[in-house]
């Protein structure tokens, strides 16, 4: 068993691998090498980083203290059936997936693990990597676990040891945080441009209402016209929706649902 | 016609005058009066801002450049009525409500206008309101509409002309991403807590979410299952929603929403 881990070898050169081999390096990793398909990719990321690109499994380092599994979450199972080839018994694998249990790779190797970054990556932003992303770990062992706690450590102030079934929560309120709430956000722009109104107005209430909730819980902080109680309103913006029967119900249902959560609803 | 607004008093003593009246003041201008029911309201705001507190509207300076009616929507018409009796003919009056038409306060006075700071204010939390309060400004005439949006641009980066159409509009906008969003932020706080889960873990994503869309459109920042067409998550996630039926429709409907906008859906 390893005292640390401090030799990486990324699979996969996308969003994930991006933002997480940048800041590897950076805390003072050894970044081996990066493989992908597409050797453009590969290579973009490995210079970056001090690392070699590959663009065969086959020739892995088998020396490193872990290998990331930074790929789609329908690729895993096959590109962990290939590594297990081109690896030693002993190597410890991670996937970095929200959705997908550790028992899928755990089919195909012995020392494994999970090493979840929660957060929205897109290449061309960059991010405190430090302070915005979480990294939620499992492994099979024990021995393992403290091992990516301690590298979860190094690289986030937020390191939390997380079952496969408290991943699979956290992964589902992800989407009701991230994509649910950008559909909101694109309802409200449509509403917006209709009356030639720009977006711009409400950017600031966006980043209010996130930062409202960093030191308050939502259910402390819900306010409007549901949470009133306030029926005249809430009929006359319903009824102001009725260009797209899809917005209203959206605008009924989450009424009703805030009603009802605060005593004021049927 | 005067050349610019320099004195105001303010009738309200709620969240929106404590922000508006401090920052005013801040601004080199003369807050005269602070009205309130509750005459330890009234001068908890006024001392701030070296203002005089009254629970009177008879005792109103009736040379005021402008009169700022800050209370809840359904008071302002009430209060606009006995307001009047305490005004020179010519006095400017304008409310700051989002939901309420200019038409309400026009019955009563010839000059007035709206002066609605759109934003989400608690008492107990600071902003900077120049970068962070839109201001949208209307009024019954050019000249008062012109001395108003001066103001306005004095206050606030974000000052704009709308109408009382537009600003219903601009109002359900904030709806949706204030009141909808926070109440989505609470669900996926209910799904976290249940699995024994700090929401902390989801708020560096929320603050990423928002951010994202200060420089994107949130239709070009959409991802997540739906987006992409992922059935077989989407049949999952909705599955494990089967405590709470409504959590479920929610689920159903934003996902359904998303992938027809995105050409994934039936």
């Amino acid at each position: 068993v390893k005292a640390a881990i401090q030799k990486i070898c990324i699979i996969g050169a996308g969003n994930v691998a991006w933002h997480l081999g940048q800041h590897a390096h950076a805390q003072g990793l050894e970044v081996a090498q990066v493989f992908s398909r597409e050797i453009a990719k590969a290579e973009a990321l490995a210079q970056l980083i001090g690392a070699k690109a590959l663009t065969e499994l086959s020739i892995l380092d088998p020396r490193a203290d872990l290998y990331l599994l930074l790929v789609k979450d329908d690729a895993i199972d096959e590109v962990a059936a290939r590594l297990k080839d081109s690896l030693p018994a002993d190597a410890l694998v991670c996937h970095g997936s929200g959705a997908t249990d550790l028992a899928v790779l755990h089919k195909h190797f012995q020392h494994c693990g999970v090493f979840y970054p929660l957060q929205s990556f897109s290449k061309n932003r960059s991010l405190d990597f430090y302070k915005q992303v979480p990294l939620c770990v499992e492994a099979t062992e024990k021995a393992a676990e403290n091992l990516l706690l301690d590298l979860a450590k190094k690289l986030s102030r937020q390191a939390a040891l997380v079952s496969s079934e408290q991943r699979f929560t956290l992964h589902l309120g992800a989407v009701f945080v991230n994509n649910f709430v950008n559909k909101l956000y694109a309802v409200a722009e449509g509403l917006l441009i209709e009356k030639d109104l720009p977006f711009d107005l409400l950017l600031p209430l966006i980043q209010e209402t996130a930062a409202k909730v960093q030191d308050h819980s939502p259910f402390e902080m819900q306010t409007g016209p549901a949470r009133r109680g306030d029926l005249e309103i809430q009929k006359k913006q319903l009824h102001s929706l009725d260009k797209d029967a899809r917005w209203q119900l959206i605008y009924g249902m989450m009424s009703r649902f805030i009603a009802q959560d605060y005593g004021k609803g049927a």
